[in-house]
């Protein structure tokens, strides 16, 4: 019998500027809220898996597992693992997978990113190593160039336009308002963001997620621990999958879909034994606003070509059938990128217990579900959380 | 019941100087010879851990786990695992970890590194990473240096010089002679190996592993899977441990002994249900020649301060009664970081099959462990491989 994994406690820092803070150091504050949240001691913990993309460009830092373990205060084996901006996605899944092989109890996973310390061009450069060097940042392709790519692509095949995507950066700026983690708490305009300097057309300022520091985490305990402990965990970890993909954008077999998020999706959907329909809430990867519509067409949500709308027709709002990235994702809650996959898992956790700023709008909410994606979708990881108790 | 664990093929490339490769490449080879040597088809592989240590300062490449599956020619779920040079026996304890859970039968695992084509000042830079960057790298501190102050205070305690430690590379350079895989197939003796160009006192060059460009792969399959295909796979991993420790020297509760391995090895014995007595055959980290007297230690080989006489008196040698490092160890097999812990697999379980070219010298041998040592042994992993029919 495979034990079923809960999430026994959660932290994370606030999101944004503070270049003079070590990776570790704000893992290890994350890590701090989330063994005190969990209820268990430091001593407990019997694995780390943390996330982290790039230490050796911000901090000449390989091998840091070890590290945010000694941050947190945790003897036990601790593992870096890096799958770029999903990084700390999969050290989520991979502690999923240590508890079901009956290997731990007790597994605290999450991630840390320092960037801000860099420059734009060295954040750029650095953020450039998940992309393929030799294909691709070797021909001068960057992110913001790769992702509009994609989104010049899908607006010629099925239609749609820059003020469609606007409205999902305004979505996601309206629901950090009250999110005192996030990096942005401001409402933006569909003008300001039409009118906002270009980065790479079709995209403007606002249609790119922030270079940001920060760390979270989270304690998975087996279900066995949370009830021979008295943990108050209702929130389970029902279901994880993860896909890859040719770094290339060129090697795909479609660049106006993400095909390793459709992979990730149906084996999550698969593991957890339910289907898009019985999702409630969905925290996706923003990183750019094109993004966050291919992952709500790759999750089944909508229909290839539909998802352009979603935002704008307001059915993924606060208010609407199925909110999307109520922490106010990448675009405002900021993206230190070996941290998200964690804060995605974090925020959820929070918004199924009914603790988080905006649980209000989803109180009925069971089922919540969390996409993390790494370069151009070239990995990704989807972990299915549901109300148990 | 959770099911064992076989290792139904292995593969390595020759380790050596190949500057022109990319990793991906190199682990594409390994993992193609793997993939045969287990009688397996690509697309039944569900799942790859790779190891990778230093692709951002040597190709300007993180997110290696997509590439490393595409050179496979696999389209499965692909994470990098990062714990410096134990990146790759780490990604070895997943693979197992993800078929024990029950969420894999067949796993892909290997890493790969490429360094000849940085300069001795950019690998020893790129290196580093693996030590702590705030603590000692900013100080002055490379690798060579900090194993000294290792080996200079094993000395002051437990006494032994600099010619027990030439036993060692002596041995490990005999054990290579015949192993087509080796960086070099050539014998040294301890004259030669005192009378090298000192590199940090008490280290001469013979004492250093060197750099190495290389991949390495294994396939792990459940018991079911090997019996429903009928694959021949006698070799099992019965037990993993991990351990992990401070990345700075000074916070260690020892550096006269390598904790991280205590713990890994105490970990991998409870998890096989063994003890030391039990092992007939070790692969062991000896990026240092010290390193191998401590991992021998570390695993119960030897009492603390024992172990430096072991190969001096021939008891780790292809003709003594535990031979140690019969591929030649990191010092004369080679050491492409990334793929190390995977080459040690991949050269166990030959040795245990009777396919290696040492096979011979250890023809009743049916327990091997592997001891794979990230940094200063600031992260460790033990493998415990068993001939099971």
């Amino acid at each position: 019998m495979v034990s079923q994994v809960r999430v026994a406690g959660v932290g994370m820092t606030p999101f944004g500027k503070s270049p003079e803070r070590s990776a570790r150091e704000m893992f290890g504050d994350a890590a701090d809220e989330a063994i005190e949240d969990a209820a268990v001691t430091p001593d407990q913990v019997e694995e780390v898996f943390y996330g982290n993309f790039m230490g050796e460009f911000a901090e000449q830092q390989g091998h840091q597992g070890p590290l945010a373990a000694e941050a947190a205060g945790v003897n036990a084996p601790a593992t870096r693992i890096e799958s770029a901006c999903a990084s700390s996605g999969a050290a989520v899944r991979m502690g999923v997978d240590r508890i079901r092989a009956g290997m731990a109890d007790v597994v605290l996973v999450g991630g840390a990113e320092r960037m801000t310390n860099l420059s734009t061009a060295e954040g750029t450069a650095g953020l450039a190593a998940a992309a393929d060097a030799l294909w691709e940042i070797n021909q001068g392709v960057t992110f913001p160039g790769a992702y509009s790519l994609m989104a010049n692509r899908y607006f010629e095949k099925y239609g749609g336009d820059r003020e469609d995507l606007a409205h999902v950066a305004v979505k996601n700026h309206d629901h950090a308002v009250n999110n005192e983690l996030a990096q942005f708490q401001m409402e933006i305009t569909v003008e300001k963001v039409l009118d906002a300097v270009q980065v790479c057309s079709p995209f403007g300022l606002f249609d790119c997620s922030p270079m940001s520091d920060g760390g979270s985490a989270a304690v998975l305990v087996s279900e066995e621990f949370a009830q021979d402990h008295g943990l108050a965990a209702p929130v389970a970890i029902t279901g994880t999958g993860q896909g890859s993909d040719s770094l290339a954008l060129h090697d795909r077999e479609s660049i106006t879909g993400t095909p390793a998020a459709d992979r990730a999706a149906e084996s999550a959907y698969e593991d957890a034994g339910i289907g898009p329909d019985d999702v409630d809430v969905a925290e996706v990867h923003d990183c750019f606003t094109v993004a966050e519509v291919l992952a709500i067409e790759s999750l089944g949500f909508y229909e290839k070509g539909e998802g352009i709308k979603a935002a704008r027709s307001g059915e993924t709002t606060i208010d609407g059938d199925l909110p999307v990235n109520l922490s106010g994702g990448l675009k405002a809650k900021g993206h230190p990128v070996g941290a998200t996959g964690g804060a995605q898992i974090s925020e959820m956790t929070k918004l199924l217990r009914g603790d988080h700023v905006n649980s209000d709008a989803v109180s009925d909410a069971t089922v919540g579900l969390t996409h993390n994606a790494g370069g151009t979708v070239a990995s990704c990881v989807v972990n299915v959380l549901e109300v148990v108790e």
